[in-house]
């Protein structure tokens, strides 16, 4: 519960500062990340499996956190997000592991919230 | 057609040396790379989805023709690739882009093979 | 020459297809980066400075080439260039060596175009 | 306030050590560091945005923390230095953005420093 | 000892956590790591500088703590460990040095376990 | 045959020009590369060993080919090469894999010059 608190707190506290930043392109950017995981060609499970491995095998932590956040609130299992997870370490490496260790904590702690 | 044989042939061919070499690790690797995208608790569709995505935002081409040319196979349609490979886009940046046009060019070789 | 139309042709034929397709959040993607290089706090010289060498340091030999040009295009010197991919090989390690060969070849090429 | 003193505690007392040990490659690197940053073909201010978005880009906090430092020390407006940080966002994506919420934070703390 | 003891207990749990999972290919991965690093036609030093070096130049602080203990484990000395990781930091460039400094300060506390 | 030459021809021509150059940052990071594989705390197979992981972790076709060429001047035996290149692709992932392919190409070749 810690983790998942610590994250959202302080990732919805720094967008705020940096949407209130003179910052076009970076506005823009957030706004183009919003839509993108919305419903299209694609379903929505399976765009938040695109980001979930996208951000594993680029080792983004926070990334990760994020949609498994959001993994779970679509209504994907536990043995999905696993198994996808597995695909994103064969395609990224034994260098991904430490990454997969975390994710693993994150999405336990996700469990209890 | 130019661009997916010689695809193809190349890797192919190099494949059966690489088996042939005295590579325990490699040769395990390839073994686990066949089954990981089998039909499991994702369909092969979402699978597909995942490692032409983390091929794009890790800027590998070759994985990337791989991988477009297992998404046909598996009878994903030309706007939910081209959707996915947005998102990979917006996750990956920029960097990316070159990268999308030769995706764009194989993907449109593969509809006349 | 040769390098130069080469790499510009394919990028225009490219793009187009890009443009003419169905992909919202590539477009919206290509347009943030049309003005993400026009003048505002910085001017353009440190914007394409920017863009030359985190394409270098991130290893993508077309960015790099597009760069390349407009770098020439708003008037930065060959000392100048030279200096800022300097920076960026020792950012980024002799794992750029062999980008910033072919960065070398491609600038030579346009002095001639 | 805490961040930035952090920071530069724990680098200098690290890079000490280093210089001590007995790694002769390391050592001219750190010397290639020091010296790349000074004015040449071009000035302090295109260097640290250089060095600020190449850091940004390959996603190393410590990095950025250390050119978001000399960046207001060589007198990038806040503005300026915004402005190359969405660049930098645009071509190394969204997987940037955790990354730019701890420039956003340090960047503050360094205005009370 | 702090670090030595938080890392390999929080790598142990979670490792445990990891292949109670029904994680196939994760499992695998695991196997096949253990096995790539025992004697074969390379003996163990070298496989561990290998281990060490490319998890420095791919800037994974833990895999760079696991390798440090194995490289002490098997008998590498300071200088050699000093050096291999010299050479990784000219490869990886000056964005490997904040990853080299944990390094420096892990490589000190396993001195004192 | 033609591999080899071709890249070696490259390589040369461009480094010439490189070095004619009024780069000194570049200069200095060519003579540390120069000086970084000779024999000190490691003997130069471990070196090469080093060199060609890291190069093939972070996918450089050129770097490999280099380190590949001279992994063979030293002494490497094809074992100990494929070997090495295997542990390689276990921490650096599938994504390797298009590059281990050229490696054997080009380490097949050197074996006819």
């Amino acid at each position: 519960m810690g983790l998942v608190d610590d994250f959202n707190t302080y990732r919805s506290a720094m967008n705020e500062k940096i949407m209130d930043s003179d910052s076009l392109i970076i506005k823009r950017l957030f706004n183009l990340d919003t839509h993108a995981y919305t419903v299209g060609h694609l379903d929505i499970k399976a765009k938040e499996l695109i980001g979930l491995t996208c951000s594993l095998v680029l080792r983004c932590d926070d990334c990760v956190k994020y949609h498994l956040g959001k993994c779970k609130e679509v209504g994907l299992t536990q043995e999905q997000v696993q198994e996808a997870m597995g695909i994103a370490c064969l395609i990224g490496g034994t260098i991904v592991i430490p990454h997969l260790r975390r994710a693993f904590e994150y999405w336990e702690e996700l469990q209890h919230v």
